[in-house]
């Protein structure tokens, strides 16, 4: 089930760019969640096209429906379906794809793989898409407000662009995020970012970048070793959204230039509980929570959309030149930042789930 | 299944590091493959114990048996067991790991999460617990032979010891990467970071780096979008192996520095095939192999156990010191070589089988 | 996901009697197979209820619309979204299930599972959710048949009203079948089932029996040892249909009455091919189909809702009782006939998918 | 994974009749379950070969070796590896089936499927494939024991000599059971049935029958629609065994003989409970557990070895006969018990996790 996600909360998204719409499919929700269209809807707002001057002008309403699974105001434990209309079709603008592969767009490998492709706003391998994830991820924050979980995203470089760091602690909020249409929560970073956006657009170029994730409330104890650890499936579900090109847990990368000496987190009694006086670990030992903070990085390549003249062949297997055109975003970031967080918060809950069944069933 | 990885090629690992062995079931493996214990044993003798003067010289044969699976010398298609009987058992060593909790080692969240942990040698959290997947890697690999694929990794940064980028196309050959103790085909390069592994383990002391992966051979097609794409499932396999902190595929972190016009992968017609004239994308597009070559790199941590005192926490809840012993490797690179090629290999096994249902079931 | 059925083809329902509808997604479909609304709707025309005069006038037009999947008319090889909006609801029919469990349903269980349940028409408990699986069934039946496959099942008995048994080698035609309203193709034997039928009704009773289903042009080599033989997932695809009691697969219950010499099938050679010259073992060897028809028996319940004052309990813990209303089926058979088709089907696709991933992906 | 068993608690299976030896992975078992060689010894010694006089006499010691997940006594929560060594090999004895193909075995299925088999004691296809079944049913059983769950199996009927029916609310002993060794706790009976077995054993013929399994302490909310239903997962489980031909819960196959008005079970309200007056829906309602006992019926066929010549062909396609030799029971239901027991616990365990994880992880 290559478009399914999750080992007990497990969601289901369908849909293209330019059919009737995208929905997802959740199954496995415990019941008795109060529950309604609003609360998915917040989250959608933040991922939906047009909702600043730096991204896609597509008109979208992005209107959650909810299908099934909820019952009087709560989650009935049976399967939840949701669905959104799509609305601004333009296919005109993409009959040029018909025929003619986009450079570093899905295109060929759909061709190659499926032996034919909707054209159509890329298909299925649009980012319209991940509606169906940030839908499905509402419901699991929601889940996880319930048990103390806290999952922040946020743009923490565009291009070369790069916020300072915060102080060890610092959990951003999420009015500083959103305050800003980049969603980075330092101010004046945020300016300069934004600045960049415009000035690449307008060349009819694009960039990418960073986006820090941080969680905060996990207690000890989740993630499933040895395949499914919780970095891994934090990583796989990172690297499940397009445009990913990195992820790094904890120290990352950096960390390797560090010695062990340097490198290990020592164990102290805080409050009465073992905690870690450094956290390069990210929260994350042996694949399991060891109850300190979570964070990690994600790399987003720039949009492979660029309005300019790009070399290409056509399915004739003649080359040939596509000129870009349509409404795309110069940079995603901004609007990745919410689908970031779904796809960490279905790993949470997935895995907690998971922890309960094997901790709790039995005296 | 948090100890069995893939989907129709499937592997379940089991063992500890101090217990009777370690071993692997796999099914789904096709039958008719030749296959003898040889094939295993050489792919696990490039990740054994003792094999140079800069790893663990913790004494192991690591002698495969196959139990199962196997008739007059080739597959049955019924599962395979393989195991390994553990050998060179030192618990004492390991008897102060009863009560204190090793730092940035998964003592204490293994601890957390079932309430009990086994301590001899890390039990389940184990590096020994790889054996399992280089031993079903290895029929991965014989497997992906008989297609034209070839999975080559290598360690390219020790430290801050950085092996020279290779030109574009060069594809290091195997008896290049194993003429070093270090497993880098670069020799200067290799000389200098084996020296660095022995210094720091003279002062006791650690080191990480960075394992690159190149994959050649993979027809277009293989990847499942939107959430089994090829590089969200490379990433979660390699992020299962311990001590992993990062994954980049293709441009990776350093792409997020292009502009979209840099970074593209424009198509030109060659030898009859849409190919990319760049491969920024690492051969994989929309999560699908685009017929380029794969390429791929992990960030692996200093290892956590140094031969230091470090400030740590007991069982008891009091505050400690912790003075490490044991044998250990001072970096785990130079044998979790043939570890990122068997989980590369089981990805890949994978994928195409699932392509192979997907499109070769109906005419 | 309890929703969801299948490994590689695989379909995820959802939806409650009395929402906006029912729907299915089918994820891992080939693509490339012509299909249209009309393919399904044809399956779905052979469920709905008003098709006659023995089963229940709901006034449902149960017309399928195809939400994703399909691109000028094709499978494109990504999720395949169907649904089917409700229409008649009179949720007014079931105000007294709110309050009390009825005798023999799954009020009383799903209320105590989840703490929860839509009592509107059974929620999710309702038959309508095999619309789901009928239209999903509808494509297996399609892939099936590119590949020779036909399955034919029907009713052979009511209550104790039973058809005679068929000649070896007779496989009733799907024209005999549906000419009669109850779907058994036994013409003076579906009249006196029929006749029964409406007696019970009129006494506002209800009966049950037996469904028999024979599948053709299976190939030796489908099923999945040891634990998905195909008798095993086919056994399991049936008794997830709401009503079903009991499955027995060639010679079955009455099979244990011979003694082995008896209940043998022995080999002959054929037209080339080894064959059994008897199929006692319907079809399947060992999990395995080994290339004689398929065939098996279903036992279906009488239904539980009659139109009768029973006894029961309410959910305040006081004993009541409950007088039957509503539209309802005396006998679910006749229409249980394409969903037992579609069943079926989706095991099979299912099997022949797995099969070519082992067999047909390596030299 | 044709080979694995289960969502949460989930098994997996290896090894071949005359290969080293038989073995079982189990992955997910809660941790801190006291576990002893012993405690799954006492199961498999009531399904090892040689136990009676009416069993085949192979000579295996059939002893079981704990490989890993258990520490001090306790489990880990990590895998348990389990494994019986076969010792009787006397493959000698199958020399004739690498060449021709026995009635009503998997013989042709297997070879068919994948292109190979293992002709010595039918392989993979042997029914001491069941040891791991049984031994991680032994576990299965402890846990639930734990929770106040009994599961209690006994041959209901051999050839036509059947049991007299039990009184409502009879739950037959274990001693019972276990003091004939054809375990039928109906003592006449049961000496009939010897003496049957008996009988057709010396006239080199075999015996099918029935066997039946109740359920006793299982709270109502177990068991997962649609697809999941507890009576569908335990169909499948029961169907997954070598030999069996048909599975019925509840009333079953009789019941389809009842009215509506004769079937349903009326709640009433006892002891402070919702419960049925009748169980004739066999303790499942809508796929959920409700409280009352649960019961099934399992129909076994005669065992296919039989020692008198028989019609078959051979592997190049030519007829032939065979004459059946070995060592072999002439019925298999007396050591089946065990094994239906043990399916049926590793049913139940998977099935209670999956309500914990569903309702016990959030407030």
């Amino acid at each position: 089930m290559p478009n399914s996600f999750g080992k007990i909360f497990t969601i289901s998204t369908w849909g293209e760019s330019h059919g009737p719409g995208i929905g997802v499919v959740i199954d496995g929700c415990p019941p008795l969640l109060p529950l309604s269209e609003a609360d998915i809807q917040a989250e959608l707002d933040r991922r939906k096209p047009g909702q600043s001057d730096i991204v896609t002008p597509r008109k979208e309403e992005d209107k959650v429906e909810i299908l099934s699974g909820v019952y009087e105001g709560r989650t009935t434990g049976t399967p939840l379906a949701l669905w959104v209309r799509n609305g601004d079709h333009r296919s005109s603008a993409y009959s040029e794809m018909r025929d003619k592969f986009r450079p570093s767009h899905a295109d060929f490998a759909y061709q190659a793989k499926y032996g034919v492709r909707d054209p159509n706003g890329g298909g299925r391998s649009s980012a319209r898409e991940t509606i169906g994830r940030v839908a499905a991820g509402a419901i699991a924050k929601k889940l996880l407000a319930s048990v103390g979980v806290e999952i922040r995203a946020y743009v923490s470089r565009i291009h070369d662009i790069v916020m300072p760091d915060l102080a060890p602690g610092d959990f951003p909020s999420l009015s500083a995020i959103e305050s800003t249409a980049v969603r980075c929560p330092h101010g004046p970073t945020a300016e300069r970012m934004i600045e960049r956006i415009k000035a690449v657009r307008s060349e009819g170029d694009s960039v990418g970048g960073l986006i820090r994730c941080q969680i905060r409330g996990v207690p000890p104890g989740w993630g499933e070793p040895v395949f499914d650890r919780l970095e891994a499936d934090l990583g796989k579900a990172m690297l499940s959204l397009p445009a990913t090109k990195g992820f790094e847990v904890g120290s990352g990368f950096g960390g390797t230039l560090l010695r062990g000496s340097e490198h290990n987190d020592v164990w102290q009694m805080r409050d009465g509980q073992p905690r870690t006086v450094t956290n390069r670990s990210g929260g994350i030992q042996g694949g399991i929570s060891n109850g300190e903070e979570i964070y990690f990085t994600v790399a987003f390549k720039p949009t492979a959309t660029i309005l300019q003249a790009q070399a290409t062949v056509d399915i004739h297997g003649m080359d040939t030149t596509l000129m870009g055109k349509g409404r795309h975003d110069a940079c995603v970031l901004p609007r990745a930042v919410p689908i970031v967080e779904a796809m960490a918060a279905l790993v949470l809950v997935d895995h907690h789930m998971r922890q309960t069944a094997q901790r709790r069933s039995f005296p």
